[in-house]
């Protein structure tokens, strides 16, 4: 299996689990990827000709296309969202012209309409993958990823490849970027500092980010086509996964909910419809919300203590703060 | 204005009219531009970096980009569509970075469903730019060109660029592939041959080159935003069209409508809506589906005539096949 973004986020946590399917993994990207029973490329995606030329030589029957520009807080308008739709066709072509026979690519609930599928139905429909579902995206990430799903999968059918497209909602877990949610709170609390958060009134559906990957794996490993939303299916507000997290650092009276504003241009409730992946690809997520957060204050305290012994006095120079 | 594809089928009518208008055209492309009044810039538009400099050398207002892979046959389905998703969507971003405001960009009727929405309502409605008409193509060039439009209105509205896109219906006219509908019969006819056609039951919207070009340049002229039709709004049927062909051939008799069957795939009715060409921007067909065959038999009478003087026997040569 050729795969992209192993680096990543989602990426590195799907080796684990390519390996174990018996997969032998082919990592393609800028930055060099070390994890043990990998065979790195070193090749920047972006660069059409080096990306062709190593796609042809490494002629894999699987493709695993998580790679994406992705840095946080900015990658929502990024104009750097336009080159990774040329970027991420250019590379299903070379794939499958070097007889590549099935690719999954990462896509996200973002292709969904945000705006007036759910808000305005009474029967709070979940966001499926069939027709029925508008597919407005609201931010040139979600339009980006769509637009490369709407060429890819036309591609696909013409030439006779089996491709997959799997939405990712909401994640969280290790490698996350310290700048989201989950790590923002869980240090502040552990560092014994207030956490001001908004109301946390949207529903969301969180899955960890090994489930994630795992679910990539399934989905890889099935004969599925078309999109298919990585998600758990189950509702829960924003406001009980920031009580996870405080009890779990074991500072809730430090968690402020209320004292910022919620973010305009969000939905309410974003829930996968996940019958697909549950149904048709047969995978669960194994991982409770209670348990992985658990283990993800945990981790970050981990972290904290290893920051403050890297710098001496640092956790006092904070505590004095 | 910087203009692409000014030497392809419509580009190369649209600079009259371009001029017309007072604009500076700026061509780009890789084969050479000698029209009179253009400025042309040798660039391969899949070449990023050469065509990213000189857009920003360029640095123009307008921007009409209507290049795209568009051999004929093999269009519909070749993979090199999926290049020019890439390659429109960063001519875009170079042309807004280098202070570009206003965009038309063509786009395609087959962008369109070609499958439900017709044939299954009584009401024949016609494909219309609102939410209304599912946009579902059924080949990889209207998806190709469906994606390329559902990035570059999200990036345009991040960045406040203002962005139309055209969709082309049926045409016709000078400088038209000799091996497209019109041609064919004509040339065939012309020659005493017979012009062995489908039943031509099909129902089209159908439009002269130069209505086309100057429709595009009347949208680009405008203020409007979001796709539109650029089409007559008038319905006729393929068979109507023949006819007129033979007629103005003079040679009805030699005309065997049915003699081949109608190609699969293909909606019985195309017949666009053409209320946002029509009342917002103000624009009309200027010819007559009547006059435009006549004037486009003509031309392709005296082409014929220029090729057997070309090939001395050349014509008698072909009567006695």
């Amino acid at each position: 299996v050729l795969l992209t973004g192993g680096g990543g986020f989602v990426g590195s946590r799907t080796i684990e689990p390519l390996l174990a399917a018996g997969y032998e993994v082919h990592t393609l990207s800028r930055t060099h990827n070390d994890q043990p029973g990998v065979i790195h490329h070193d090749v920047d995606l972006l660069d059409d000709e080096a990306t062709a030329s190593t796609v042809a030589e490494v002629a894999a029957e699987h493709l695993l296309h998580l790679a994406w520009y992705t840095e946080h807080g900015r990658f929502w308008a990024s104009p750097d969202n336009l080159v990774w739709v040329g970027a991420s066709l250019r590379l299903l072509r070379a794939f499958t012209e070097a007889g590549g026979r099935r690719a999954v690519i990462a896509g996200t609930c973002a292709e969904y309409d945000w705006t007036t599928a759910y808000e305005r139905c009474t029967e709070l429909p979940r966001p499926g993958e069939d027709d029925a579902t508008p597919l407005r995206p609201s931010t040139l990430y979600g339009a980006t990823k769509h637009a490369t799903h709407v060429a890819a999968r036309a591609y696909a059918r013409d030439v006779g490849l089996s491709l997959a497209w799997g939405r990712i909602f909401l994640l969280y877990g290790p490698g996350e970027d310290q700048r989201r949610l989950v790590p923002v709170v869980a240090r502040a609390l552990l560092q014994g500092q207030e956490a001001p958060t908004s109301e946390g009134s949207q529903v969301r559906d969180v899955m960890h980010v090994d489930d994630v990957a795992r679910g990539f794996v399934a989905v890889l490993d099935s004969t599925i086509e078309g999109p298919v939303n990585i998600a758990s299916g189950e509702a829960v507000s924003i406001r009980d996964v920031l009580r996870l997290i405080a009890d779990a650092a074991g500072r809730p009276e430090l968690l402020r909910i209320g004292a910022v504003p919620q973010r305009a241009g969000e939905p309410e409730r974003l829930v996968a419809d996940v019958r697909r992946l549950q149904d048709d690809v047969g995978f669960r997520s194994s991982l409770a919300l209670e348990d992985g957060i658990a283990e993800a204050v945990a981790r970050w305290g981990a972290e904290l203590g290893k920051e403050a012994a890297r710098t001496p006095g640092g956790a006092l120079a904070r505590d004095e703060q």
